[in-house]
C-alpha cells in the first residue's frame, strides 16, 4: 500500500502479511476510501487465512470469522469493508476443495473484488463522464481517485475520463478539512493526470457557486442508505446544499456495493468520531493554531439528503430521482 | 496594536507612528475585523495629520486625503475602513481653529470613535444576548470579538455579555480556513472569559445542526447592503444555509456603520481576494498539505443573501426581517 499519509511530501509504499496490522492501517488511515478499505480488508481476510493453523475448512471458517470481526471494528462509516469481508467468508461456505485449496482459492477471491473494483470504476467513469460538459469548473470533494479505490478512482475516475475523452475541464480541489485529502492526495492526482486545478478552502465553495464560476459538483460515497441519503466525508452535505441553492448539479458516484439495501436512511449510518488531533495539529504559515489545551470535535462524515442529489452514478448507469424507484429499476436491469 | 498573525503562540504589542505603516498592519492583518480595522483607520489619518508639514488647514486636508486614499486601499471589503476615513476628512471642514488646533482635534475625534465603538458593542451585546437563552450551544464564525473590535466585540461581544449574565452556553467554534481566526482567535478569547467551546471544521457545523446539537448561529459582517445581504468572512454563506435548512436561527451582530445604505445589493460589495500563501502554506501533523507547485484561489469573504438571515443584532436595536423596512423605523426610533 502506499502510505496515504505521507503524501504528497513522501511516497512510500508499506507491505503487510499479518491481517492485524492491515486492520492497523485502515483505522490510522494508511489506506482509505470506501473502495480501497474495501480491498485492504479482502486482502487482509485473505491473510488471515493463510496465518491460520486450521485443519479443517471449518477451523478455517472460524479463524477468518474472528480475523472478519477485527476488520470490520477499524473504521464503522464506510460499507464496503463489511461487504468485503462478508463476501470473503461467504466463498467458505460449501467450498469443495481440501482446506489448502481453500486458502489459495480466498486469495484470488481477494484479487477478484480488488480487480472488479477496477472494472467498476471503468464502467462508472464512463456513465459519469458523459455528464460532464467541454469547459466545465467541477468541485471535488475529498479524494476519490486511484488512491481512495483500487485504481482509477469514482468521482475523480469520472472527472479523468472526462479529461481522456478530450474535454476541456478544471478542478476546484477543496481542500477537504480536517484531513486535506483534497489538497494533499487529489491535487497530486491531478497533477500526475494533467488536468489543470486550483485548490480552495472547504468555505470558498459557496462563494464560487454564487458568482457562476462553478457548473458541477462531485463527490463520492462511503455509504449511501436504501432512500438515497449519502453517508460521505464531513463537508459533503455543506457543499451539496451550497449547490443546490445555486441551481447547481451534484453528482454522488458510488459503486452497488456501497449502497446499504438494509438501511432505510442515512440518519442511522454510524458516523465515526475521529482524534481531536486532526483538528488541532495544524500549522499556518510555521504558526500554530489552536491554544495549547484547546478541544475539539472531529466527526469524520456527514449524511446528505437524498433530496440534495441531482444523481448517483453507478457502474449500471445513472440513477435519478426518485432513487429508491430507480435504483429497483438499475437493479433489474 | 496586538500582532494578531502570532496568537496564539506569542503575544507581541506593535506600534506605529507612520500612517503607511498603519496601511501595511491593515493589508498585512497585523489588525483585522471590521471595526478595529475601522478605529486603526481614524488612528492611521490622526497621524497622517502629525506627520504632515502643511502651514494651512487645506494643505493639512490635502495630506490627510491622500492618506485617506492609501489607508482605503489597505482592504476593499469592510466598509468601516473608508466609514472611518471619510468621518475623519469631515472634521477638518469648517474646522474652526488653528492648524495646531485641528492635529490635536482628530487625534481626539480619532479615539472618539475608538471610545463609540466600544459603547456600541456594549449596546448590541445586550440586545444580542437577550436572544441566547440558557443551556445554548452556538456555532460562531471567524473571530468577531474583543481583538476584532476596539474592545468587547460584536458577535462574540454578544456571547460574551450571555455568558456574564449567567447564562450556561457552549460555544462550538469553527475553525475558519484559511486564516483560522476561529481555531486562533476566538478560542483564545474565550480561554481568557472562562467560556468553555470546543473548535470544529467548517465542514463539520452542518453535521452538528443535522444532529440537533446547535440552537443558534452567530456572525459579524464586513459591509451589510442595504437590503440586509451580509458580506462577511468566507464560509459565512454556507453556514447560514446550513442553518437555514435545519431550521436554526442565525445572527448577524453589526454596528450601523458597517451597513451600507448606498450599495442595492451584496453581490455589489467588492469581494478581497488574497495571497494563495494562506490556503497552501499549511502543515498538518508536521506533513506539508499540498504539492509544491499547488495553486489556489483565495478569496476572503463572501455574500450570504438575507433571506438566509434570522436577524441583524444592531446598537439600535433587533432587526428582523424584512430588513429593508424595519431598519428605517430603526434610525428613525
Amino acid at each position: 500500500m502506499i502510505d496515504q499519509r505521507l503524501l504528497p511530501g513522501d511516497f512510500k509504499i508499506l507491505s503487510y502479511d499479518q491481517f492485524q496490522d492491515v486492520a492497523v492501517a485502515i483505522q490510522s488511515m494508511v489506506i482509505r476510501g470506501a473502495p480501497a478499505i474495501g480491498a485492504a480488508a479482502a486482502f487482509g481476510m485473505a491473510l488471515a487465512a493463510l496465518q491460520s493453523n486450521a485443519e479443517t475448512k471449518n477451523e478455517l471458517n472460524k479463524d477468518i470469522s474472528k480475523a472478519g470481526f477485527l476488520l470490520n471494528q477499524a473504521r464503522p462509516t464506510a460499507v464496503n469493508l463489511s461487504w468485503a469481508v462478508q463476501r470473503m467468508i461467504n466463498e467458505t461456505k460449501g467450498f469443495p476443495g481440501s482446506v489448502s485449496e481453500l486458502r489459495q482459492h480466498l486469495l484470488e477471491f481477494a484479487k477478484k473484488i480488488a480487480d472488479d473494483d477496477v472494472e467498476i470504476n471503468k464502467k462508472m467513469a464512463a456513465f459519469g463522464a458523459a455528464l460532464i460538459q467541454d469547459g466545465d469548473h467541477i468541485i471535488h470533494h475529498c479524494n476519490t481517485g486511484a488512491l481512495a479505490t483500487v485504481d482509477w478512482g469514482t468521482a475523480l475516475g469520472v472527472i479523468r475520463t472526462a479529461h481522456e475523452q478530450g474535454k476541456h475541464i478544471h478542478v476546484f480541489v477543496d481542500e477537504t478539512r480536517p484531513r486535506l485529502q483534497g489538497a494533499r492526495l487529489t491535487a497530486w492526482e491531478l497533477e500526475q493526470y494533467g488536468i489543470p486545478y486550483d485548490i480552495i478552502t472547504d468555505n470558498a465553495a459557496g462563494h464560487l457557486m454564487r458568482r457562476g464560476l462553478v457548473q458541477k459538483v462531485f463527490f463520492g460515497a462511503d455509504r449511501v442508505a436504501a432512500n438515497g441519503d449519502v453517508a460521505n466525508k464531513i463537508g459533503t452535505y455543506m457543499l451539496a446544499l451550497a449547490a443546490y441553492d445555486n441551481g447547481i448539479s451534484a453528482y454522488c458516484v458510488t459503486p452497488i456495493s456501497t449502497i446499504d439495501f438494509e438501511l432505510e436512511r442515512g440518519d442511522l449510518i454510524p458516523i465515526e468520531e475521529r482524534s481531536q488531533d486532526e483538528v488541532l495539529g495544524l500549522s499556518l504559515l510555521g504558526q500554530p493554531t489552536a491554544p495549547e489545551n484547546a478541544s475539539a470535535k472531529n466527526p469524520a462524515f456527514d449524511v446528505t439528503p437524498y433530496r440534495l442529489i441531482s444523481a448517483w452514478v453507478t457502474e449500471k448507469g445513472v440513477i435519478r430521482p426518485p432513487f429508491r424507484r430507480n435504483l429497483e429499476g438499475i437493479k433489474e436491469g
